[in-house]
């Protein structure tokens, strides 16, 4: 086990009807707020009012940011900075998914900060000084409420990248699984596997000695596919709902990754590539290429691990590793197609066309991964099984 | 799931040489500090030159708490608060294990309380303001490092009492695994039942829909079944020690607990009866006491949940519950027997004398438990069920 510091100060406010406590946590840090939110369903499904209702019995003043989009774009970053420093916010509360929030890490990040706040995700700039923020959270999935790293699309670029820092976790977020009722199948598919992968990336990697943090990772994977089917037919199972949401957070704050030394994230890279150019749900990219992945880096350094996986996820018996391995790779693989989720890029209508840029981009700062590294051949062999 | 906040900011230092960055953590707070420790095995082992060492390096004064013992004294906890009073501390440094970290917690709430500190004990005051506090680890066990829970006893009264508040969460502490290589087995032994039994308290309840906690709680006991034998047989193992340490940590912050009621905690007030009076190791005590405990609270209520934790921790495949659930008390009895703990409190030379002492003491505040009330005189039926 590496030596690490975990350090997750993110309070979590979690149950129904949590959002009436958050004008005493916004007040911590000031009165004058960013209300940032996605499109019009927290207006349909009434989140919105309460949640204007909350800050206006609590006395702070805000202005708004909204129509971030899923995939969220620089734009709506810059204009989020451009209101911040114009009505000297002090505090962004997030209404939203995973690109809200992300979203307003990366404002958080920029407010102070003289250049161009996408110099951050070049890393031309290092994140210094942000402005503190909290999280109304409306779907389970990328686990940006309790964790520094954000992921913003440059559609001039066809960029698709990541920044973080811890001090960009939020101070506070709000968990309230009813929420996330309204979610459609294809966004709670998406999530599920979205968390799914977050544990993946951190769990196959070629660290010793982590039997605690694998043991953790394992019983989070077996919640995904314990309550992923469920969700899909009760959508207003509040139990299922409640499990997905804490195990989402859980999946990607840190705890699963401590004493390793970084995890793979290879996937995660060669999906943002496809969804930069193809604005393709980022849990359905990655129930596309996960399956795909683990077939290609199956060998005998990684057997022992994809093998560990599915007799301690899936029950697989089989005492070979190569073939246990094979055995769980199937088994993934007909989990995320029961959730309706696609198996092909094909099933997606995206083609090979712009495999060699994607290849290209991958691997714009080196090889990729490190449960097995992967070059730009690696990662166009990947791309085309996946077609 | 009920609803929960979830709020832990300790800072986590993990692994080898981790003391030596103590001081910018310490000098957040201020430069006056009361060290504490319990004997001299720091001496010996010389962490306490390192600790010096890395205070008188950064400037640090410091003023000296020694003889700390095991079952912390309400004494000892007095003159601490005198030695912080006269003094002027504004940090608090504990260097030991669960003893120390509980007795500087009851320092670090009693300094500026006007009566005397034992009042928190009792349910005579409410924990307002505190020192803040950081520690150094030398005993996996007691999860004290990273909660707001202190135990302390006090001879005159022959009581040994908890009391808490998320306040006292420690700012920092530093895990070294290998501080823990010179735990002899018994104190190893009573750390491993110790941490599972904090699991234990918390997954035992009449809670539902917590499969997400449940599967995490069921990895951290699989962490303890794999590593204390391993202990046992290399006491300097790194990475056994590192998967004991950080699984004792998680047991008991908090993050097993979320969602549900309180736990049950009836046998950790069982045990502190008896080892108030008998000044047993306190995870010894707990491995005497649970599997009895099991065996009395088990009906048609309770069934499900221990056959749950036979099968998913054990591996029991019995399709009836109460006999996965039989099999599955058997098998963590034969596990502390294995790791050469009492099964029995005539093992440890405690006869019946006491009974009903301790019977109407661990019912001093009304019945116990949460997964089956326990009242005098089941305490009393358990205890004798042990002797």
């Amino acid at each position: 086990m590496k030596n690490f510091t975990y350090e997750v100060p993110t309070k979590i406010l979690f149950g129904k009807n949590r959002v009436t406590e958050i004008s005493s946590e916004i007040l911590r840090y000031g009165n004058k707020v960013l209300l940032a939110y996605g499109g019009g369903s927290i207006k349909q499904s009434g989140l919105y009012d309460t949640v204007v209702k909350v800050l206006e019995d609590g006395g702070i003043q805000f202005v708004e940011l909204s129509g971030i989009q899923p995939n969220p774009r620089i734009e709506s970053v810059r204009e989020g900075i451009r209101l911040c420093r114009e009505n000297d916010v002090q505090f962004i509360l997030g209404v939203g998914g995973g690109s809200v929030i992300d979203c307003i890490k990366a404002i958080s990040m920029g407010v102070d900060y003289k250049g161009d706040v996408w110099d951050f995700y070049i890393r031309k700039a290092k994140i210094d000084k942000v402005l503190p923020i909290g999280t109304v959270l409306t779907l389970a999935a990328t686990g940006s409420e309790m964790n520094g790293g954000s992921v913003i699309s440059n559609d001039e670029t066809q960029e698709k990248r990541a920044a973080g820092d811890d001090s960009l976790r939020p101070r506070f977020s709000v968990l309230d699984p009813s929420y996330t009722f309204t979610v459609n199948k294809w966004q709670t598919a998406a999530g599920v596997v979205d968390v799914m992968s977050h544990i993946f990336e951190q769990y196959f990697t070629q660290d010793k000695g982590t039997f605690v943090q694998d043991a953790i990772a394992e019983g989070i994977l077996k919640t995904c596919i314990h309550y992923g089917p469920v969700l899909l037919e009760e959508p207003d199972n509040y139990e299922a709902r409640a499990n997905m949401m804490w195990a989402s957070s859980l999946a990607l704050n840190g705890l699963t990754g401590t004493g390793k030394l970084f995890g793979d994230w290879a996937t995660h890279m060669m999906e943002h590539e496809v969804s930069a150019i193809y604005d393709l749900t980022h849990g359905a990219g990655l129930a596309i290429l996960f399956p795909v992945w683990m077939e290609y880096v199956l060998d005998e350094t990684t057997a022992p691990k994809l093998a560990q996986y599915s007799r301690n996820v899936w029950g697989i018996t089989a005492t070979d590793d190569r073939q246990a391995a094979q055995e769980g790779i199937a088994q993934t693989r007909k989990f995320f197609t029961s959730l309706n989720m696609p198996a092909s890029l094909g099933e997606v209508d995206i083609d090979g066309a712009h495999i060699s840029t994607m290849s290209e981009g991958a691997c714009k700062f080196g090889p990729l991964g490190m449960f097995k590294k992967l070059g730009k051949e690696d990662v166009s062999a990947i791309l085309t099984k996946a077609l």
